[in-house]
């Protein structure tokens, strides 16, 4: 029997750290969320050192969230940005979030690799916001972030996607290298 | 609530066409199929005009298929190589397809764009076969294929993912430009 379906799921502690009554209105609450998310994900061991989450850009109210669920999960597409992305389309009932108006936001603990980074290039995004660097990825945690376009933030800005970095590195880059020494990110 | 679960489907016609008996041996048998299951995405109306299939390169055994579910599914992740590659995974039990030894093949009935190409670097495949260039894509489907590496062929066959193209082309274009037309690809 071939597979038809297939299900994610994302931890049951992802409601402690993600606050839905809350307006996350800047840049560094919208990415400090999901450096939080990265953190807790290593510290509670339910997958790699990786959180996302998605807003409203105006609004700052938090549509999603998504965690690295590779292993967990036995799916190579469940990196933190792809979970939040599917997750906020699911609820917004469309595959395109920003398709029926509405501006909106992806904070990615990190950069986003190759795969994350075309993802999100289809998913209907206003603004990418991210911490670490992917050279910080990779010295840190010891991941390989992928082949990308040379230009890969002139891509995303002349699709209309702003890019936003560097933004709580140093908090992203803590939570990196606690996983890449194999400690708990505390 | 935040959404915590996320099921993506494919559609109950798979099994009128995928196979599961059969061996698939050759890399137009597999494109082939991955054709087929594009033309018959867009005759059902379940739907984008793609398809895709993951292989044990060596016995030909089929492993998952995958069409183009975005719309239906309200995903922009559930494209046809996505979807075949998950459930792969997913059956497999094995986020890098080829981890644990074996080889496995990823027909596509098109060049993948961004989001399938970054997905297939971490898939654990060892060979992609690709049916439509993505010029036959953009011209005759009018999809946007979006922004790859440069030298995107190499950077798989460095990480030794040998790619194969043109693979019953013509087909695969009969397909797309049906589509572009607006008529059922029969």
């Amino acid at each position: 029997m071939l597979p038809l379906q297939l299900q994610l799921t994302l931890p049951s502690w992802i409601g402690d750290v993600a606050d839905t009554q809350r307006r996350y209105v800047s840049d560094e609450e919208r990415v400090g969320l999901a450096i939080e998310l990265s953190r807790q994900n290593v510290a509670r061991g339910s997958g790699g050192p990786f959180g996302a989450a998605v807003f409203e850009a105006d609004s700052g109210r938090l549509m999603a969230v998504g965690v690295n669920r590779v292993l967990p999960q036995s799916c190579s597409l469940a990196h933190a940005e792809t979970m939040a992305l599917m997750l906020a389309q699911q609820r917004a009932g469309q595959p395109r979030l920003n398709q029926a108006g509405g501006r909106y936001v992806l904070a990615s603990s990190a950069q986003p690799c190759c795969q994350c980074y075309g993802a999100l290039v289809w998913a209907g995004i206003d603004a990418l916001l991210i911490g670490a660097r992917a050279e910080d990825v990779e010295a840190l945690a010891h991941f390989d972030e992928g082949p990308l376009p040379a230009d890969w933030v002139g891509e995303l800005t002349r699709r209309r996607i702003a890019v936003r970095r560097d933004i709580l590195r140093d908090s992203a880059r803590t939570v990196l290298a606690a996983y890449g020494a194999g400690g708990t990110p505390y």
